[in-house]
């Protein structure tokens, strides 16, 4: 890609008030902007990022025996009132009507619609345990949107629903969710910290949060100092601590969610399968949540410094910013012309900043926009000698123009995190 | 992946009063499933034909010069009031509300959102020409739903819109995008017929339509004989035919549309760059749609027979259906086992059918649902040999098990359209 072609409007500065150092950058860099309140719209950057993540997450999910699907948005209000929960979350629903005046609400979560789905085309225990998903906004009408992507009313999401005739299949599958949830965020450059949520006191309820534990965070950890189990605090303040000495309190961002539903969907809804007896029993449920578009924000957030972004290589916009520092040289233009070109063809993704801005100017965007390595063809271009800068240890070496395809490649590939 | 896991609900027979053949083929095979009236869940096999159409166009929106970003489906009342097409498209606007009682409509279309995201982003003749896309899905209020996928009130949707600061850059892209359309419905495995939609008589307007000619299409299409021209109906019946004999009235069902706006949207928005002579002058813009959930019901109805759907290699679900006649004996099963190992490693979608039904039960789901070659380890496998089925011409060929994945992988690339 070239720079001259980009929309990616950078900002110098910013009129925004916004809080968070995420939100600020995510913004000046090009990467989003906001249509009304909590309502963003994904520049080509921030696309990018946000594909390179649900690649991630597809791939994981995939891998895990997962089946994804697409489901509407729009759902009849009818399915609400029979699961019981237009009462408890009326507050967040945002009500939609038809020509007919018919009511939907716009999908804040999938429960309802997929176990209606598979109520109408499942019916025996041989055909589970089943585990769906999708990738796809969502909808909530949250009384304070804030942070730039961290709570938006509209945002993307990955929601998986996992269907079982016992409990010991969902146990496994929920397991099985937990250990995928930390390769994903192991992936997108994430250390994330699983958080016990189960409210031991009242029992039935099983459920882990998948917390970044970042200032910002706007929910509050308890963290065992001495074994690091980790417990959200309204269920940790009803149990002593671990090993003998307080927690400490720490603050957090949700990035993803597993749920032991059982049979809180499946019974109001009468979903049932014949079991090896032919009894009709509840399908036993589970669910399982990560908030794709907040993962932006969240990997932006511990991932910046004074001069911008700096994205973790398995989720960055590009690999390589490239440019001339005097392009009008044209020993260094056909340079420049020559590893874009054989990058390109390589699978490298290149960002070439082919425009007539000078070197300053091209350095801050690169550092801005946060490219993890950038290749600067320079003075040494006659001796076919570039210089390979890496945006996060600021480390420059020299590569010949005959190595700069491998040597990228090698950076890269150490980037990656094991998979 | 493995039929016993997978999620694709197939069905013998039909309860609906389905017209199309395609809407009867896409709910029986396990394709699509109905919410509510025009609002369809994709299954996991029609997702994976909807995600292999998007890749398609895509690839070919990215190699025209076009940039992928997602705009919101949440649009403010406002804009739709200040463009002038709240009044003008009030019918098919979907409103909803939030807990202010602020009002939005959901987007069934995105000029306004996207004029106003360049308004407020570029200022000058430079940045110009800009061609921006997205792949999302659209929100119509129709008002009589139908033919499953063919229209619906919840549809994903391709929609790019090119920015100008005259006709002429206007013009270039409109040509680029015409050519870019042919490639995608070719590479979809559509003959496309390009439909003049331009109202000579009224002048300012310029579109195009691409229309598949077939018996179920729901807009008439008037085209020459002689020369193959053809116009929509409503300007056909204003302008002299062409060759000077009678045009012939054909069906056609819409699948993507090319638009000169112009300065429709534009000037009510006061969207405006700096020209040459640093004038404000208003930004000349087109827009060209594609319906690519429609693509799937399209190719469905023009590929299929008595047995059930025959997808075009390019956009199929898997590229082989694999089973072994008797997985029971443990020779067959081995060898299927391995080949399917051996393709999936090689990069070939591989379904491969380890239920235990019987062999005339899988053939027909394999018919069904429309893989268009079909692999069967049989008799023949203790001498290593398995019978290479074609969907669409069910021509058979023996194959050895060492050559079964370079006879296959030269099967697809035969089917492939050239791109």
């Amino acid at each position: 890609m070239r720079c001259s072609r980009m929309f990616a409007p950078t900002l110098r500065e910013m009129s925004t008030e916004a809080e968070m150092s995420s939100h600020r950058l995510l913004l000046r860099a090009g990467f989003i902007r906001q249509l009304a309140a909590g309502i963003y719209s994904f520049l080509p950057l921030g696309l990018l990022v946000l594909q390179h993540v649900t690649n991630i997450i597809r791939d994981e999910m995939n891998r895990a025996g997962a089946q994804e699907l697409l489901l509407p948005a729009l759902h009849p209000q009818e399915l609400w009132a029979e699961s019981g929960r237009e009462a408890t979350m009326q507050d967040i629903l945002i009500k939609a009507t038809d020509r007919r005046g018919t009511k939907f609400y716009l999908g804040p979560t999938h429960e309802e619609v997929i176990t209606d789905l598979v109520r109408h085309n499942i019916r025996s225990y041989r055909d589970l345990p089943l585990n769906l998903y999708q990738i796809q906004m969502k909808y909530r009408d949250e009384p304070r949107p804030r942070g730039g992507l961290v709570r938006t009313r509209e945002f993307l999401m990955k929601d998986a629903y996992s269907f079982h005739c016992d409990e010991a299949s969902l146990d496994a599958t929920y397991q099985k969710m937990i250990d995928t949830y930390k390769i994903i965020f192991r992936r997108c450059g994430l250390a994330i910290t699983p958080v016990d949520a189960s409210g031991g006191a009242i029992g039935g309820k099983e459920t882990k949060e998948f917390m970044l534990l970042i200032k910002s965070g706007e929910d509050t950890v308890l963290v065992c100092p001495q074994c690091g189990y980790a417990a959200n605090r309204e269920i940790a303040d009803n149990i002593p601590p671990c090993c003998g000495v307080p927690y400490e309190e720490r603050s957090g961002m949700e990035l993803g969610h597993v749920f032991k539903l059982r049979c809180a969907i499946s019974e109001p809804l009468h979903a049932t399968v014949t079991d090896e007896n032919g009894a009709e029993t509840p399908i036993v449920m589970g669910c399982y949540g990560i908030g794709v578009s907040r993962i932006l924000a969240a990997v932006a957030e511990v991932n910046n410094d004074e001069n911008g972004l700096i994205w973790p290589m398995s989720i960055a916009l590009y690999h390589v910013y490239l440019l001339a520092a005097n392009p009008t040289d044209q020993v260094q233009k056909d340079l420049a012309d020559h590893i874009y070109n054989e990058q390109t063809a390589a699978g490298i993704d290149v960002l070439y900043d082919d425009r007539s801005e000078r070197v300053g100017v091209k350095f801050k965007d690169a550092d801005l926009i946060g490219v993890p390595l950038r290749l600067l063809v320079g003075r040494l271009a006659g001796q076919g000698i570039c210089e390979l800068h890496d945006r996060k240890t600021g480390v420059n070496v020299d590569v010949s123009g005959e190595q700069v395809v491998s040597e990228v490649s090698r950076s890269i590939a150490n980037k990656l995190p094991y998979t």
